[in-house]
């Protein structure tokens, strides 16, 4: 592949709707240049990019307008993993055709319980249709939402049969054991391990992890890549310790809902804060609750003018 | 809506797929005839149709063949549910410009804990953006896979808003209070409970329900459309558990490849027993004791003979 290889910090892109839900391509695009200006990668199409809530021909035209704006796909790793296997197929080629260093592939999701046999043999269908060299593919282990998790014994299996294909791994289990086990098995065979929240970011960089692609970064990127950045320097703790905080202040609500509100207020665009359902706003109160304690935090959004209208 | 009510039994329809796993249209039409022919309508795009590992194009290119064959759009409850509202808005559009007496939606399923309020936005924003008054909605609540439900509460607001076109419910809980507190509360209304298994068939008929649409009906259909005709007769008890053993042998096993395995025993057509990933076929020793079991309940699958190519 000619892209670099992604490393750091990387965010699933907030995508933002217009008042018909459409997705608001405009605000989209300017997102995506203000987080590549704050050193950023773009894991467009994540959980928290309400992906899931999107047709195959949205993510498609989203795509294109950011590459038509002239983002480099340098730093681009696409979520492209869906229910249906034709979907998925569509998606990875797309991206791997517009040079995106990566995709984020979620297993299908729909069916549960099913056997590590046959989650190899979705990825591997994928791949095999995809037949390209270029793709590098990080699996998105994400059980508390997907509920079909990535075990260690499917990765082992899916490095044996596509050793550079298989490229990582986002790890959004909550279970730093399982973490910690990834860092320990299979980063030393070169497949990075990026943990799914900033909260572990300095122990997944301690044990040798690739970075973090996560959610907050959508509204607190220049902190947590001056962590990235700065690890081993003696004030790493007390980075990693006011990331959390701010973290806190937003987990306290549903976290979509909740960073586009920030956003929505931060940069005086009351349409920011649209989201599709089944998720709702945040309420007034909660608004308020949320305001409060990141000042508290002493939180602002860095350079919030460059993503206003 | 010119089609007439649907009750009775329906089953999901399997979904038959060639060696290249994609969708067998000649195995699949003669199927959905014989199922007919049995006196079973026609759920296509079901869980057991592994309809959440079709594309739009796949389930709009069956559900016309079915069309184009002279199958008749009356007993046709095609499944238009899935994650993104504009393939869930399409599929519906489809369906009802079909002719469809019914569609069988499952509620967006990929993010969890949403709210009955997000729930109820989404199924009002599929319902005025097909804004046909021919649109029947069987809402279609299997928490044990989607792992997101539909409450009494949530159906009491959308029956308040979309009185003719919330038309009834496939309950596949597994949980009978929650399928007598349908009964008690909605049925009343003209709100048609399905049972979403033929174990609970009788029950949800003296309770006053509609029938059932159950994966066993693809298997055993003729036995379970004689309980649901025959229902007020003495041997009622008797059949109810005659289907029960029966099911029970298909429920020790993953219930879709076992179905495929025996349409492909039974008829000698080996090509039937193929599933998607991230299913799995069930191996030569589950075939044995599935084949034992069912031998042992005395089961045939009626007119085998006119499924085989």
């Amino acid at each position: 592949m000619s892209a670099p290889r992604l490393r750091g910090v990387l965010s699933p892109v907030l995508t933002p709707f217009d008042a018909d839900l459409s997705p608001s391509v405009p605000r989209f695009v300017r997102h995506c240049r203000w987080l590549l200006d704050q050193g950023v990668g773009l894991s467009v199409f994540g959980t928290n990019s309400e992906a899931n809530s999107l047709t195959v021909q949205e993510k498609r035209g989203l795509l294109d307008a950011l590459l038509d704006d002239g983002v480099s796909p340098d730093r681009l790793m696409p979520g492209t993993g869906t229910c249906a296997p034709g979907d998925t197929i569509e998606l990875t080629r797309h991206a791997v055709a517009a040079g995106c260093a990566g995709v984020l592939m979620l297993p299908p999701f729909f069916y549960k319980g099913v056997s590590d046999e046959g989650l190899f043999r979705s990825f591997a269908r994928v791949i095999d249709a995809v037949a390209d060299e270029r793709l590098r593919i990080y699996l998105y282990h994400i059980p508390p939402v997907s509920q079909v998790g990535i075990s260690l014994a499917l990765i082992e299996r899916l490095l044996k049969a596509y050793p550079r294909v298989v490229a990582g791994i986002k790890d959004s289990s909550g279970d730093w054991n399982n973490t910690a086990a990834l860092l320990r098995e299979f980063q030393p065979q070169g497949f990075d391990v990026f943990a799914g929240t900033e909260t572990v970011l300095l122990p997944t960089l301690r044990g040798g992890g690739a970075g973090c692609i996560t959610a907050t970064g959508n509204v607190n990127p220049a902190a947590i890549v001056d962590l990235y950045a700065h690890w081993t320097e003696a004030d790493a703790d007390d980075k990693q310790q006011a990331l959390n905080a701010t973290r806190a202040a937003f987990q306290k609500l549903p976290m979509i809902a909740a960073m586009k509100a920030t956003i929505a207020r931060q940069t005086g665009d009351a349409g920011w804060a649209t989201v599709r359902p089944p998720l709702v706003e945040i309420e007034a109160a909660q608004r308020t609750m949320l305001a409060a304690d990141l000042d508290a935090c002493g939180f602002r959004m860095p350079d919030a003018s460059a993503l206003a209208a």
